[in-house]
Formats: structure tokens, sequence, C-alpha cells
């Protein structure tokens, strides 16, 4: 096995081409479909053993992470969040009640984001598993953002913080002998446990002259990857304008590994996106309006392939999280 | 645990009650958005060691099930069939080959119905199980049907035959000692491995006048149950009149078991609708141009309840073939 990357595009591969229906087809975060309004598509699975482990997440932790991941696609779109439907496995350790809960937590989690859940599928499985799609419209006044449009001269911009899910990870896994203020470890542990998709952000960036755009599920590297490959463009990404969370250093040990986490942690659910230089100033505005920040940490050159610059001027492999690799 | 059906029950009574964008909520066989077109949307969930093993299965067999499974909750609203998307989880005893040969059948299965595959997620798993999301719309001319919609007096009309899926995994089960013309086995094999959605016939069906309409994925007597409790009404189904498959009353050993087999087998994928008698033959004709046949099984009147008439008089339970049960 060669990793989920290269597995999915090769499956992708296979897919005949978009028919009239579909302005934006297979390999996107989300797929779109002409109409009025257009729709937005994304499926997302969340599978116990690879995606989490039960402790330490809770039921209502799983609910939560797997809306937020499914929403966080539509994010990258700048699309509004419509609908959620749920197909969920059910181990045999679970019972009706917790089946309830699990199913009222997403109802809670989705109507937290503006999205209703609308729909399910429940059946017994090996493993607690939830498959996700999530449904979202064009909002009227912002056009919705490919991962296709990056140009030659753009700004990379990114929202918010990198490395938080990672470290938090980290925390929650064992005990470690880390030296944090309690209010900093538990934001480390909920970044990870409650991660938010920046909805609002990718509006603001889809309205603000955003050409191309990504959420971070993957990690940086492999996302920065996966948005150069779709627009046929380089990018360089200087990992020392990359704002970490606080406590990722601390998590990691020293400096390297801290940007190591950032660049290759995935389930940070920031977005990644590239505009105009002359926008910049702009979509920070808007984005800052919406709650989050922006910090530009690259830029977009004609060519192929991504360098992630470490501040010493060295390079770091660019590569993402993979969950074909077996783990934990 | 009690059972599916009661626990989707409850967990669809936490659902909130659908805003403005749905024009039919979560409950029916699909969920309906408004839009032009509208969009009919369902999820289905299929897992290894619950809704089939490898073998007899075959991943391409797998593939085609799934998608008709996913299907014919559409071809239950009358719907025409437009995208699927694919969560799919692989075992590790599957290679990439095996995924890319899974993705194939997917695509071919979906084209071979109409709709374009067009996304979808992958991820290791611990068995291998396929989420799909079917999206229809609202064909021009028809109305889409729910379950609800069923009157007092109306005709309980069924396509095609019943039992032949049942019988089929009996079958394929087992080396059976049942006397069969080879084709007459074959055909009930494949009743159960490649069974078809009748998209056709429902949007037939919706055109010609059905009130209410529902897919026979749980068996005829919980699927039954379902459209009678959405629609408030009483339905009663002479079991006399439920054409069966060829070879199956040799299969289930006696007319009664075969009865049963056709009472309670679900995946047969036929559909069961309610129209006004006087739309009956015109129904009929719409049904049988598109390739099946309709059969008067039954009528509606008020109240509650199904009763499921046997031929000697008696009645029969009715319930669903339930997947959150402990099976094989």
């Amino acid at each position: 096995v060669d990793g989920e990357f290269e597995l999915i595009e090769r499956l992708i591969d296979r897919l005949p081409p978009p028919g009239p229906r579909l302005r934006i087809g297979p390999g996107d975060d989300a797929t779109v479909t002409e109409g009025d309004p257009a729709a937005v598509i994304s499926v997302d699975g969340l599978i116990e053993g690879i995606h989490f482990e039960l402790p330490p997440f809770e039921l209502e932790d799983v609910a939560r992470k797997a809306v937020a991941a499914a929403l966080s696609d539509l994010a990258a779109m700048g699309a509004e969040p419509a609908e959620l439907y749920v197909i969920a496995g059910l181990p045999e350790h679970l019972s009706v009640e917790d089946g309830e809960r699990l199913f009222g937590a997403l109802a809670d989690a989705a109507s937290g984001h503006g999205a209703a859940l609308a729909g399910g599928d429940v059946t017994r499985a090996p493993a607690l598993l939830l498959g996700i799609t999530a449904v979202g419209v064009e909002p009227s006044g912002a056009p919705l953002v490919s991962r296709a449009g990056a140009r030659a001269g753009d700004a990379v911009v990114l929202t918010g913080e990198l490395g938080g899910a990672a470290a938090g990870l980290e925390l929650l896994g064992e005990a470690r002998n880390v030296e944090l203020e309690p209010p900093v470890a538990d934001a480390l542990r909920s970044r990870q446990l409650d991660p938010r998709p920046r909805l609002e952000a990718g509006r603001a960036l889809a309205g603000s002259g955003a050409r191309a755009m990504i959420d971070l599920s993957d990690g940086l590297g492999g996302d920065a990857l996966h948005l150069s490959a779709a627009s046929g463009v380089a990018l360089t990404i200087e990992m020392g304008s990359v704002p970490l969370q606080a406590g990722v250093e601390e998590v990691a040990g020293d400096e390297r590994r801290a940007i190591e986490l950032a660049a290759s942690g995935g389930e940070d659910l920031e977005l990644l996106a590239t505009l105009p230089e002359e926008k910049l100033a702009d979509a920070t505005a808007a984005v800052e309006a919406s709650g989050s920040a922006l910090t530009r940490i690259g830029e977009v050159q004609s060519g192929s392939g991504v360098t992630l610059r470490l501040p010493d001027g060295g390079a770091l492999q660019p590569r993402g999280y993979d969950h074909l690799r077996s783990e934990g």
C-alpha cells in the first residue's frame, strides 16, 4: 500500500469526466452541481481505531469532530452549510442509548454551525464509524472557490494557527511531562477533540478575491501539494511565517519539531488560499471581521511542486497525514 | 438492543423539524430539498459481516449491490438519479488494486443506472464498508412521492416479484439439496448479488397517480408498516396475491415458508405503492412499459397497522429484516 493520496488519486482518475450538471467535479474539497442554488456536496468518513480512539474521545467528541471535518470541506469552497446526512455504524459495545447520545450530539453540532441533520442510516458495525455527507449552497454575492485557480504572483495565505490538533493528540495520548499553563494545554486538547471549521473565514476569502482554496485536513504540506497540482503552479511557503498555536513548541520539544507538526499534522481545519497581492489587505480585514486571522505565508510561482522553506534556509519535505499507513 | 427500526425511529425523533429548505424531511426513503431542480438525497451504509460476506460476494457484487440499494431509495420517490458519492473503508487484506477494482465497479454500476460517481473519501477500516450518498432530481412532469400520502380506499400495489433475494442468499450460503433448473437457481442468486433498483417503475408510478411509495429493503411487512405509520392509515395485504419469483417455493420447502420469505426477506428492492383504484389500469400499463409488472396486493383502510392475510385465512405478523440483530 503506497498511501492514501496515491490511492485516492488513482481511484479518482478512473471516474468518468463530469457531465453538464457538475460545475466542479470529483477531486476538489467538494463537488458543485449546477442549479438554483448551486449545491456543494462532500462526503467524509471517520472510523474508530483509524481517526480516533474511544477513549480519549467521548461519543460527543466524535460527533463534533465528524461534523467539523465534513463542514470544513464546505468552508474550503466558500459555501454556506445547509444539511448533513449521517451513516452511523454502531459496534456491539454501544447501546441504543449511546446511539441516541451520538445522534443528539450530531444534531447539536450541525445546528451549532447553521446546518440541519436531515437524514441518516444506522446499522451494526465492527467499530464505531460515521460517514457524513455535507450539503451546502452557493452564497449570494460571492463565488465558490475551487483548488484549481491559483496563478503565479498570487500571495499564499493561511487562516488561524497550526500545530494545535497534532500537539493536542500528543497531550491526550499519554501523560507527558510538559510544563504548560492549564488553559494552554486545554486549548491544545480541544483543538484535537473539538476543531472548528472556518466557515465564515472561507466565505470572507471567497468574497474578497481568493482564487484557490483548500482546507488543511491532511496537513499544510500535503494540502499545499493538492492545491499546487490542481492549479498547475508551484508554491513556496516560509515555515517561519506560519503562526503556531500557543504551547505547540513546548509539546514538540524544539522549534524544528514544532514546524514539522505544523507542516504534517492534519486536522487543524484551517484554510490555505491564494489571492492577488492587491487583494491581501481587504481579505485580511474580512477574515478578521469573521473572528479569525489571516497570515501571508508564501507565494505562487509558475512551475510545479511545493517548497516548505525553513527559517535556517533549509527545506522540509512536504507530506500529509496518511490514514492508510498503519497507526495506533 | 431492541432492533434497528425502533432505534432509527428514536434517533429520528431527536432530529430538529425540517426548515424551509426541506420539502420532505428525515424519515422518508430520501430527503427532498427545495430548489430548481429539487434535490432528492439518501444515504445508505453496507458493511462486511453485517450486509454481506466476502465470499460469496466478490468486490464487484458489493459495488453493484451498494449502488442498487442507494438508488432504490431514489426509485421510491419517483426521482431521476444524478450523482453518487462514496465513502469506502478498505480492510488491510485488500490492496490498492482491489480498491481500484471496487471504484471501477462502482463507477460502472452508477453509469449503468444513469448516475455519475461524483466524489468520495477512502480510508482504512477494520472491514470493507461502503457508505453511498445518492443524489437525484425531481423529473419534469411527475411529482415526487413520499411515504405519507396513502388514503383509505387506495389500492396497494407491488412491482415485480418477491422472495428472490432471500432465497438466493440461502442458495449462496450452503450447498442445498434443492432441485432447481440451473437458470432458475442462477436468477435467484443474482437477485441477491445483483438486485436492480426500480427507477423507471418508480417514475412510472409517480407519473400515474401513486399517492405513497416505499422501496422494499426491509421486507414487505416492515416496509408496509413504515408506509402505514407515515400515512396514518391501515394496510391489508393478501399474501396469496403477492407474486413469488420462480424457485422461491422450492428453496423455502413449502408454501407457508415461501410466503414468510416474501414477507420478511429484505433486499428485493421492489416498490410498494398506494393509488386510487381508478388509476390502477393506467399505472399498470405505465409500469409494464418500463419493463416491470404491477400487481394489486391489497387495500388501504382508515386506522393503523398492517395485516398480512394468508391464503388459509390466518395472518402473518409483519416484521422486517433487522440489521441490528446479530447475524452470521
